[in-house]
């Protein structure tokens, strides 16, 4: 781990770059926009930790009313559980004996639940809990269209559904409905279209699981692109947005349903400028390496007229006329393409407040306690 | 960072996934060749230590005759100073004050050197240098053709050179002329003519240097694409290779001039199938959190007709045959699209000793020292 790029009661003008910049006035009047809409829709909230991958973020979220995270790995469920995140769904399959054995210590250690698409590993995951002593939580993923992991039919569901209520150490608890894809869809017609699809299919699967008296008591699923939609469906449970916290430039692009929810972008790459080479071209110290580019180039945040071109593995080549360009030596902050990779590149937040006033000042600095949690 | 994979004396079987794999036979294979090809060719080598981040490949490349190795970033300078390589070039512009002092305090505990592209900025590293009593080497960059930093005619660099030169605390060794798009074009000849101009441009300023009383006794650049090319030239004096020691599927997929020189893969992401829903498909734990994709997709290795189709943060979506793609559980090693930011999302190696053969094991676990170090 790198040192922190800043400590607490530094002025802005301090941080070191390149540094993952959180603006905490925009971070919690995101969280409160959340928690606000689930409380007024009558659904649970169960927000995505992969995104920020921080225990501390997750606390602040379980505070203002939501009841537990998500995480993708094992990994990722142990330290959100050791920073004191009391409720964890692994929203993802789980096959091998080592990492199920460690899932079953983990649910010793708080509420864990996991997805299944595969008969084998629910009788392995049942081995796991049953030799731990533990009970997991267990949802049945069904593929929704998102053609990834997932079992395909309502049908299929149900003999997973049934195999894992029958199953020693498991507890059913209903399925997961995730469409990634879909969040992303920029027609917004077009995204309740497939948005009303998944609900059609979690609704049938969940029917089934009930008229054969099995529990469905959670219907995960939903992100930051289509959690209003769904809320207004009705047929999830428990929505499970990331991103919604700090955006980034795909989100920032992309319509939205409900002009009420719209997030702010609070997560910024702080960069500066290390050559200026010919006039027209500024060169900044902010390429691959801290921001990530698979959902598209980092953006110059209130800079008009200057793009960012071109990024190699330490550089970032910004463009514009030669007036709007920032000086030699001169800072800039870049809206991340994808925040959960670009958060996965760097060991610290520096979290400031007051970002936009005269006076910003570094108010915390968190690890990213799950950076390259990948196991 | 997070716990390793593995530890020395595990099976390979025992390493837990996702995990960055060296092939420990072949990453001494290509160490060798190139050190061969430098010492019969009579070049200095310093191989570009952005690629491995690590301090210990830095010493077995100075073990087998580097000057030295490069890096990008003052932060990384420091870790590998630190591991105790003894001359670092950092190659590449540092303008802020912070990084300068930072730079002068490392060119007290080793030899170090840095590029330059503004005359503002070598009196400020003048500065730095004489306040910590500390002498740095200075290379002047020129923009051979790459569009990023560097000065844009031999006439701009004969200025900063002559004010190099006579300033306090730096000693000017010659000029960087690197030109890194160079190294990836396909076609072998349109590459020797794109080396062949680089070489011209690096020619005119050293002859202009030599002219005007200048030291130039260093012509820094070429990488693993172009390094057989440049070496024919005989213009550079040090050569920069990284990714030579790793390659990667970008690398592996391109043309070689000289076919004796052929690196071999010695870099790989091991994941597993963690789901296996429909015939046709395998999802694997390895996605933009294992392996970076900005120069293209990872390439399943070993494996006839299946393909990596799809990433996603922490699956991976490989398509083929039912009957040729792995099973639920099974292993699968990865060649990742572009080593250097794979490499950075990783903390350690896990280093493998007879990965062809029966009983592959591991025999070292090296932490990836740099990984983060942006500074």
């Amino acid at each position: 781990m790198q040192p922190p790029p800043a400590r607490p009661g530094d002025p802005f003008e301090a941080i070191d770059t390149p540094a993952l910049i959180v603006d905490l006035d925009r971070l919690n009047a995101n969280l409160d926009m959340m928690a606000a809409h689930a409380r007024a829709n009558g659904y649970c909230l169960r927000p995505h930790a992969k995104t920020h991958k921080s225990p501390v973020i997750g606390r602040m979220q379980i505070q203002r009313g939501a009841v537990g995270v998500c995480v993708q790995k094992v990994s990722e469920a142990e330290i959100m559980i050791e920073g004191g995140v009391g409720d964890v769904l692994v929203s993802n399959e789980v096959a091998s004996p080592r990492k199920l054995a460690r899932l079953a210590q983990a649910a010793r250690q708080a509420r864990v639940g996991v997805c299944v698409d595969d008969a084998s590993v629910v009788s392995a995951l049942s081995r796991a809990a049953s030799a731990a002593g533990a009970e997991i939580q267990v949802l049945v993923e069904i593929d929704v269209g998102q053609g990834r992991c997932g079992v395909v039919t309502p049908e299929d569901a149900l003999v997973l559904g049934r195999q894992a209520a029958a199953a020693s150490g498991l507890r059913l608890r209903g399925i997961q409905a995730y469409h990634g894809s879909a969040q992303h869809i920029h027609d917004i017609e077009e995204r309740r279209r497939v948005v009303t699809d998944v609900a059609g299919i979690a609704a049938r699967t969940r029917d089934l699981f009930l008229e054969n008296g099995l529990a469905c008591d959670i219907i995960g699923g939903a992100g930051t692109g289509t959690f209003t939609l769904d809320a207004d469906l009705s047929v999830h449970t428990e929505l499970q947005p990331g991103s919604y916290i700090f955006m980034d430039a795909d989100y920032g692009g992309l319509p939205i349903a409900d002009p009420k929810m719209r997030f702010e972008q609070a997560l910024f790459v702080l960069s500066h400028v290390m050559s200026r080479p010919v006039a027209g071209r500024a060169v900044i110290d902010a390429g691959h390496k801290a921001s990530a580019i698979d959902s598209g180039l980092p953006a110059p945040y209130g800079l008009t007229g200057v793009a960012y071109v071109n990024a190699s593995d330490e550089h970032g080549v910004l463009e514009g006329a030669d007036d709007a360009l920032p000086g030699l030596g001169e800072r800039v902050l870049l809206v991340p393409g994808h925040c959960d990779p670009t958060v996965n590149l760097h060991d610290h937040y520096v979290a400031v407040r007051g970002l936009g006033g005269p006076q910003p000042i570094v108010e915390a600095v968190w690890p990213v306690a799950a950076r390259g949690a990948g196991f």
